[in-house]
C-alpha cells in the first residue's frame, strides 16, 4: 500500500512525477473527445491531467496522445515469430495490448504450449492476454499432438493473464447441446467466452448464442454480422493476412453500435505485420471509410480492453498503464512514438524495447517414423478416377475434382502436365506411422517438393511435390530443422526456414524471418508455382472442418460430410 | 446441464417455447436499432429472434419491446418502503433491476443488515444487486449502530448478488491515501468500486480516480462531470426526489460518451416513485430534452448492466433475462407492460406480481437511554449568544448562524417568534445515554414537536419542537414504535408512521406508506411549517460530513472542519 500512497502524493501534486507529457491533443476515448492536456506518469502509470511537477518533462507540442491499439483475436504462431519477436514488428505501429489464442501451440504441446505461451509472453513492449484455445484436436480426422478437455481447461483458467475461452470453432457441437463442448463454455464461467462460426444465421445462430458464445470474427457478410450483433455478440472486425472483412463489414458501424466492436487481425505474416501494419492499418482504413476518427480508436482499444476485461488497458486515465501512441494526422495515423508503461518502445518505426532474457524453449516435437518412399507409393489397383483437392487461390475452402491419375509401373504418379501433384501427410507427434497420401491441383510445380510442419490444425508434416525421392528428401530435411519450412529440388534444398519451437515459429529474430520466407516463395516460384503464398496454402489442406476436400494423415477426408473418403472414385 | 440441452433444442426450433413474442419492434440496445423481431422465451430467458413455435403466443401487433430499466444507484431505505413493497411502487414503470447501497441499514445493524437486505430482495420481480456500504460509520462524530472495516466487506464480496463496494463517500480518506479506505478498495477488487465526491476537481480527484474509483453520483455541475468521465469515471446521471442533476448534465452525453453514463435515483419517497415515476421518468425527460430515444435505452439499461457486470441484464438477446416492456410511444416512454423473467408482472400500472413469503425481520434497533426531559434542558449560565443552524429550503447544507436566544428560568428554550427551535438528538442504538441538544431555524413550528428515527447517517433520534414536553412525547412515541416518524402537540400524537425494520422501514404495504406520509406532511403543516418535506429536512441535520453545522448525539458539529463545536458563540 505505500507504493499506493506515493502515487497518490503525486498525484495530489506534492511530489514530482517521473513524466509528465505536456501540451498532448489526448485521445479521450472515455469522454469522447479529443481534448488538450498534460498527461502526468508514474511508476507506468496515468497518475492525473494537470500542471504537475516531473523529473522529465516531453513536450507534445499539440501532437496528438491515443491509448496503445489492442488486437482482440490472433494467432501469434502465423507470425512464425516468437513473441518477442512479434513485439519487434507490431509495436512500432502503436500496439500496446493483444488477446491471443495458442490453438497452434496447443494443438502440438497441449498445456505446455499453453504454459510457454504464458511464459515466452511476459514482461514484453506488448502486454498479452490468452484465451484457451477449446478445440484441440479440431476434428478426430486427424492426429492431433494433444487433446485439450473442459478438465483441462479449468486447470489454467484462473490464471489472471488468461482472458477466457477462445473461438468455439466446434460450432455444432454447441449449437447441437454436445456435453464436451458445453462444459468447455461452462469451465470459463466468468469470463468471457469467444465465438467462431462462420456463415452461421437464424435458429442455429441463436442456440449458438444461448450457450454462452458472446463474440465472433468470422463474419464475411453484412447481414451476418449484423444478425450476429442483433443477437449480442461482440462483432471483431477482421483484417487478417488472408481473411480481410473490414470493406465488407464497415456498413454495420454506427455511434449506437460500436462499442461492441472490436478490431482483429487474426492470422497475418511476419511481413504484412511490418510492410502494411497491425491495427494501425484498421483504423487508417475505417477513417478513410468515412467513420469518425473517435469511433475509430474506441473500437481499437477501449472497446477491446472492456470486452476482455483488461483492466487499465485501452484508455488514458488515472490508474490505466501509461500505453501511449504519439501520432501527427488523424487522417493518415501513424504512429510517431510508442510509449509502454511510461518507456519509450518505438520511434520512427524503429523498435526500441529491450529484448527479455529468452523463455527456455519448449521440448521438440518432430516425432515422425515411416519407411521410406515406399510409404507414399499408391498403386493404381485398377482404380481409373480419382478424386483430387483444387485449390482456389485466396481462399481457404478447396474443391473436389474427379480426375483419370497417370499410372507408371502400376503406381499413381505426379502428372506436372496437368498439374496433379502428390500430396503427402505424416504424423509427427507420436511416431505413429500414420502416412496420408493425395493428389492435389493447383501448385503447378514443375520440380521439387514444398513441406511445411505448420499444416491446420494439428501441424502434421505436409507435402506437395512432382517426385517421391524430393517428397522424402524435404521431410529429412524437416527432421533435420525440428519443424520448417522448406523448398527442394533434385534432391537439394533450395530455401529453408526452421520453426524450431513445437514446429511452429522460428526461433530467429524477425528480419531474417522475413527475408526466409521471401526466400521460400522465391524458390517456390522457381520451381514453377504461381501462387503468391503458396506454404500458407499447403498449410491449409489438411484443415479438416473446412469443405470440401482434404488430406490428413489419416488419408482423404470429405471434409462437407466430415469422415474419410476413398482416393479412388466410383466408376 | 441439461436444462441447457433442452433451451438449445428449443432455439434450434425442435420444441416449442414457452412463449413468443410476436410482431415486437424490439428496442436493439446492442446493435442499436429498433427492428421487428419475433422474441422466443423459455424458462424466464431469451431463446432467440424468428419464427418460433409456442405455447403461448403474445401478439404485440407492433408495440416497442425493450429491456427492463436499470437503476444504477439507490438506497432502498429512502423510499421507507421494505423491498416488496418497493418493487410494488416500481415494477409498474418498467424498473426491472437495481444497484442499491443499503447504506442506512448497515449504520444501524452492520452486516446483519446487510444480510437482511440481500434476504428480502430475493424473488422479486425486480433483481436486486448490492453495493457493500464503505462508510459505516460516516464519521466519528456521531454514534452509529455499527462499524464495517476492511475485513467485514471480504467476507461478503464473494456473493454473486454483492456488484462491489458502494459509494465511498469519505472521499478525502480515499485520496490522502488513509489506510483504512485503501483497504476497502483492495476488498472489492475485482468487483466494481463506487465514488461520491461532490465537488471534487482537479489533483485531489486525479488521486480519487487513482486511487481506484470508476464512478461518480455526485456531479452537480456540467464541467465537473466532464472531468469526471475524462478520468475514466462512470457517471450516473442522478434524478433523486431532492437530488436533480439531470438538466445540468444532459450536455455531457454524445454518441461518443454515452455508453459510460448510467441513470440513478440515489433517495427517492415513495409517493414520488408511484407518481412521478423511477428510471422511466429519466428516460422520457431526456428524450424531451433531444437526445436520442436509443441513448436513453441504452443510459437506462445496457450501460448500467455493463458497468455493474450484471450477467444477462439489461438487453433483448439470447440467454438474457426476459426482462421487458411493452410500450406504445417512443416520445413519451410509458411502460404498457413489463415481463420479468417472462412472466407479466404489471400492466397499465398494476402490479401483478405475487408477494414472495416476508422475510423474518431484523431485531428491534430502539435502544435508547435518557433522563426524561431534564436531559433535553440547556442552561443559559450567562452565555450571549448561541449558534444556531439555518435549513436552506431544497438543499442539504446548512448555514450557521449567531443568535441571542430566549431564555427562561436560567435555561435556553425554543422562540416560536424568532423561528428558533430546540433541536434533540438522542442516540438510540446502544442506550449510551448520549444527547446532543441544538437549536434551529427554518422549521416554522408554533407547537408542539416532529421526531424521525431517520437522521442520516448514524439514524439516531432527531426531535425538533416548540416545548420539552412535546419533544419527549414524541421521543417516547418512536419508542413506542420501533422508531418511526410523528408529529406531536399537546402531548398527543397528530401523526405517525412506524418504521420497525431498523427504524428505517415501513413493515407496511406501499399505499399505506403513502397515506401515512402524507398525513405527517399535513400534520406538520397545521403545526406551523411551510417546509414541503419537513421529515427529510429533519433526517439531514445530523449529517455531518455535509456544511455548515449539524446536531448529532455528540452535540453540535462544525461540519466544515469536521469536528465538535460549542453551542455558545464566542462574545
Amino acid at each position: 500500500m505505500r507504493n499506493v500512497q506515493q502515487k497518490l502524493a503525486i498525484a495530489r501534486g506534492e511530489k514530482p512525477a517521473e513524466l509528465l507529457f505536456k501540451n498532448a491533443q489526448l485521445v479521450n476515448v472515455l469522454s469522447g473527445e479529443i481534448h488538450p492536456a498534460d498527461v502526468a506518469v508514474e511508476d507506468g502509470r496515468v497518475i492525473g491531467f494537470g500542471d504537475y511537477m516531473a523529473k522529465t518533462v516531453i513536450d507534445l507540442k499539440d501532437a496528438y496522445l491515443a491509448p496503445s491499439l489492442i488486437d482482440g483475436h490472433f494467432h501469434v504462431e502465423s507470425s512464425l515469430l516468437t513473441a518477442s519477436e512479434f513485439a519487434r514488428a507490431v509495436v512500432p505501429h502503436g500496439t500496446g495490448a493483444m488477446v491471443i489464442d495458442p490453438h497452434e501451440y496447443a494443438n502440438v504441446l497441449g498445456l505446455d504450449g499453453i504454459r510457454y505461451v504464458l511464459e515466452s509472453t511476459k514482461n514484453l513492449a506488448v502486454d498479452f492476454f490468452i484465451m484457451l484455445p477449446s478445440c484441440v484436436p479440431a476434428t478426430q480426422l486427424e492426429t492431433a499432438g494433444s487433446r485439450l478437455t473442459a478438465d483441462d481447461l479449468k486447470l489454467m483458467i484462473a490464471d489472471e493473464r488468461i482472458a477466457g475461452v477462445a473461438e468455439l470453432m466446434n460450432y455444432r457441437g454447441v449449437f447441437l447441446g454436445i456435453e464436451s463442448e458445453l462444459a468447455k463454455i461452462e469451465a470459463g464461467k466468468g469470463k468471457v467466452i469467444d465465438g467462431h462460426a462462420p456463415g452461421l444465421r437464424g435458429k442455429n445462430l441463436n442456440a449458438y448464442a444461448l450457450a454462452g458464445i458472446r463474440s465472433d470474427h468470422e463474419s464475411t457478410e453484412l447481414e451476418e454480422a449484423r444478425e450476429k450483433l442483433r443477437l449480442g455478440m461482440h462483432i471483431l472486425l477482421r483484417e487478417g493476412s488472408t481473411e480481410r472483412n473490414l470493406d465488407h463489414l464497415l456498413p454495420l458501424i454506427n455511434a449506437h453500435n460500436s462499442a461492441n466492436c472490436s478490431f482483429a487481425t487474426d492470422d497475418r505474416l511476419p511481413g504484412d505485420l511490418v510492410h502494411e501494419g497491425h491495427v494501425d492499418h484498421c483504423v487508417r482504413k475505417v477513417i478513410v471509410a468515412g467513420i469518425a476518427p473517435m469511433t475509430a480508436f474506441q473500437i481499437a482499444t477501449i472497446n477491446t480492453a472492456r470486452h476482455y476485461r483488461l483492466r487499465n488497458f485501452g484508455a488514458i486515465a488515472p490508474r490505466y498503464w501509461a500505453d501511449f501512441v504519439v501520432f501527427d494526422d488523424l487522417k493518415n495515423f501513424t504512429a510517431r512514438q510508442v510509449y509502454k508503461k511510461g518507456v519509450l518502445v518505438a520511434e520512427h518505426g524503429k523498435y526500441l524495447a529491450k529484448s527479455p532474457e529468452a523463455t527456455p524453449l519448449p521440448r521438440s516435437t518432430m516425432n515422425v517414423r515411416y519407411d521410406a518412399a515406399k510409404d507414399f507409393t499408391v498403386k493404381a489397383n485398377g482404380g481409373t478416377k480419382i478424386k483430387i483437392i483444387k485449390i482456389i487461390p485466396d481462399q481457404i475452402v478447396t474443391k473436389q475434382l474427379i480426375e483419370t491419375p497417370k499410372v507408371e509401373n502400376g503406381e499413381i504418379v505426379s502428372d506436372t502436365a496437368r498439374d496433379i501433384l502428390k500430396l503427402v501427410v505424416v504424423e509427427r507427434h507420436r511416431a505413429t506411422g500414420k502416412v496420408g497420401v493425395g493428389f492435389v491441383r493447383g501448385f503447378k510445380l514443375k520440380n521439387g517438393a514444398l513441406a511445411s510442419s505448420v499444416a491446420h490444425d494439428a501441424h502434421n508434416v505436409v507435402v506437395v511435390g512432382t517426385n517421391d525421392t524430393d517428397i522424402l528428401s524435404a521431410i529429412l530435411q524437416l527432421e533435420k530443422l525440428q519443424g520448417g519450412l522448406v523448398a527442394v529440388a533434385d534432391g537439394e534444398v533450395k530455401a529453408e526456414l526452421g520453426l524450431p519451437i513445437a514446429g511452429l515459429v522460428s526461433d530467429k529474430p524477425l528480419d531474417e524471418v522475413i527475408q526466409h520466407m521471401a526466400g521460400l516463395n522465391a524458390a517456390a516460384h522457381a520451381l514453377g508455382t504461381d501462387l503468391a503464398a503458396p506454404f500458407m496454402i499447403l498449410s491449409f489442406l489438411s484443415l479438416s472442418p473446412i469443405p470440401e476436400l482434404r488430406l490428413t494423415d489419416q488419408g482423404l477426408i470429405d471434409s462437407v460430410y466430415l469422415r474419410h473418403t476413398n482416393l479412388f472414385a466410383a466408376a
